[in-house]
């Protein structure tokens, strides 16, 4: 299985990158990477690893001259740097030379490259960011985090559909239980975006479960949650800041004096299995659903780890090809809204009086 | 100091909104509460706690005989329920009886009822929630926390302006620094409504530091937040979820067994040390900022704690008075703006060449 990697995308990059990549290749036997981006510079990260033989094989470099920065405008970064490692890494990917591809760059370069390069998949109007968010006893998947700013209600019940795929289909969850981002519970509450989106989500073939409040997603059974990529990101974000922040905070006050250090010590079990579980870099890998090939995103301060582990979610999503799933869900869906749409009024209201 | 309770609103009402005002009573001997509700119900509330008379000489009750319900919509409930504990505490307000009002009830209604009764400030679009949030470090406003569901650009502008003067006045914050929410830190980076948004904050006599993000928020010194308000009360809400769940988490943890259990006990009063200072009831109460009065609005499962500490914030408003000074901020950032654009344009670019 062959993936390309965005070598220079991400604030460690090639460094953390080409590292990643390393320790994923001893962990799965399987997979072949493809390193795109500056060649010397990759192949003297390569060098200061000393990388065996039988890895090294598994590894090539496809070079290219451009790296898209932090600065850049998403399309402008599409438009005037071809030769870049994320369009080159999505080059590849239309070209069937990789099955997947990961990369921990500029996020909008890196949607807006996959919606140029690869498109939408039949009956998808944009591509959502999904991620994967740990609770005391779940896991969640977030969608949109992040890749569009501004979004139609259509766009919402898309992702809902696409979530709840990716939660049946690669997260093994039966019948998923999708609810609506919303400041209300009840169907009139929210903004015009979510109000829409409540309707076109009570439509859809999914186990819609309506609004869901920012109380509800860390203890209440939820699957997907569906929101704007502004809000999204907003949640994703704040959510590891806060988690982070509080465990920075017990650390301070566990070791502010030695009665304190010693049960600290003593309890230290309980502190790393819930800092695990938390890490953000096991979650390493987002994929972006609903462009026709596989596209995972790391976070931008991917440590080799969250590379690595980013690299295996590209893997599962090549072993469980979610896409003709999603083609064939939005279909029956678009199916169902027509032949709703050929039934005479009288016919459906037959209920009302 | 006349303090008018809605009496009727919160989960947990009349019961723990009677209770809080006692405890309030006992701690500030300054103030007197008007209760607003149902005179039978408070009256068994208040014979049950066996109020002695110093404090029951402190307190009256106005009788009225309507509630907003949580399924109420905010408009029908202020133009239906005319004699509703919320519409009735607005009303004392508006005539003087009162110099704050505290609810802990639907907060749409409790909105849109000063608004109506009450009015916005000269200059003043929309009032906005501000909300006390924890760090390790410091304590930040977000505004708005709830109040409006759609926003435009010079909302987010006011927000910004009262949040401002709010930290300076009350906070005690010497020249606020200022951030707006968004999902980039770049001038260019956000949705339509943020880039907007930060470009009226810019021009603003303000600290504005410009956007900061989710990474930010419990990491960074920042006195002021500006979202409208789905994002900010998806951030508010979020934010107590999280933490009480890692914290719901931590507890199962750390009793999983004796040595961990022992543990605990040692560092217990590091936890206790986080969990007081994030424990939403400390911060029960959040003001209304933009309308002609003070109004605060408490938590809807506001406990006697809670509501306690709603009114003391009510109480710090009516000593600080910030009204005036908001009125003033914006009339000097109209002022400004009047004789930016009477100046002829050559003269603003004489800079460029």
């Amino acid at each position: 299985m062959k993936i390309a990697l965005d070598a220079m995308g991400g604030d460690f990059a090639p460094a953390s990158t080409v590292a990643g990549a390393i320790e994923a290749l001893k962990t799965y036997d399987d997979i072949e990477i493809i390193f795109v981006g500056d060649q010397a510079r990759i192949e003297q990260e390569l060098t200061g690893l000393n990388v065996p033989a039988a890895l090294s094989q598994r590894t090539s470099i496809y070079h290219c001259t451009q790296v898209v920065d932090m600065g850049d405008s998403a399309i402008d970064a599409v438009r005037r740097k071809k030769d870049s490692s994320i369009s080159r890494a999505c080059d590849l990917l239309a070209d069937g030379g990789a099955e997947a591809l990961v990369s921990a760059g500029h996020t909008g370069a890196f949607v807006a490259a996959a919606k140029v390069k690869l498109r939408t998949l039949p009956g998808v109007d944009r591509p959502g960011i999904a991620s994967v968010m740990p609770t005391e006893t779940n896991l969640f998947l977030l969608m949109d985090a992040g890749a569009n700013v501004d979004s139609e209600p259509k766009h919402l019940l898309q992702f809902g559909i696409m979530g709840s795929v990716y939660a049946r289909e690669v997260m093994g969850r039966k019948n998923p239980r999708v609810g609506l981002m919303n400041i209300g519970t009840e169907a009139s509450k929210g903004n015009e975006l979510t109000k829409e989106a409540y309707k076109e989500l009570s439509r859809a073939q999914i186990n819609f479960i309506g609004n869901v409040e920012g109380h509800d997603l860390f203890n209440k059974q939820i699957d997907v949650v569906v929101c704007d990529g502004f809000v999204g990101n907003v949640i994703l974000k704040t959510s590891e800041s806060l988690a982070g922040g509080i465990f920075s905070w017990l650390r301070r006050e566990l070791t502010s004096n030695p009665i304190r250090r010693l049960g600290a010590l003593l309890a230290k079990e309980a502190f790393y299995a819930i800092r695990r579980k938390t890490n953000t870099e096991e979650y390493g890998g987002m994929p972006l659903l609903g462009v026709n090939g596989i596209c995972i995103k790391a976070h931008g301060n991917s440590s080799p780890k969250a590379i690595k582990n980013a690299i295996r979610v590209a893997r599962e999503a090549v072993a469980h090809q979610v896409n003709p799933h999603i083609v064939e869900e939005i279909a029956r869906h678009e199916e169902m809204l027509a032949a709703a749409a050929a039934v005479p009024s009288s016919t459906q209201e037959v209920h009302a009086p």
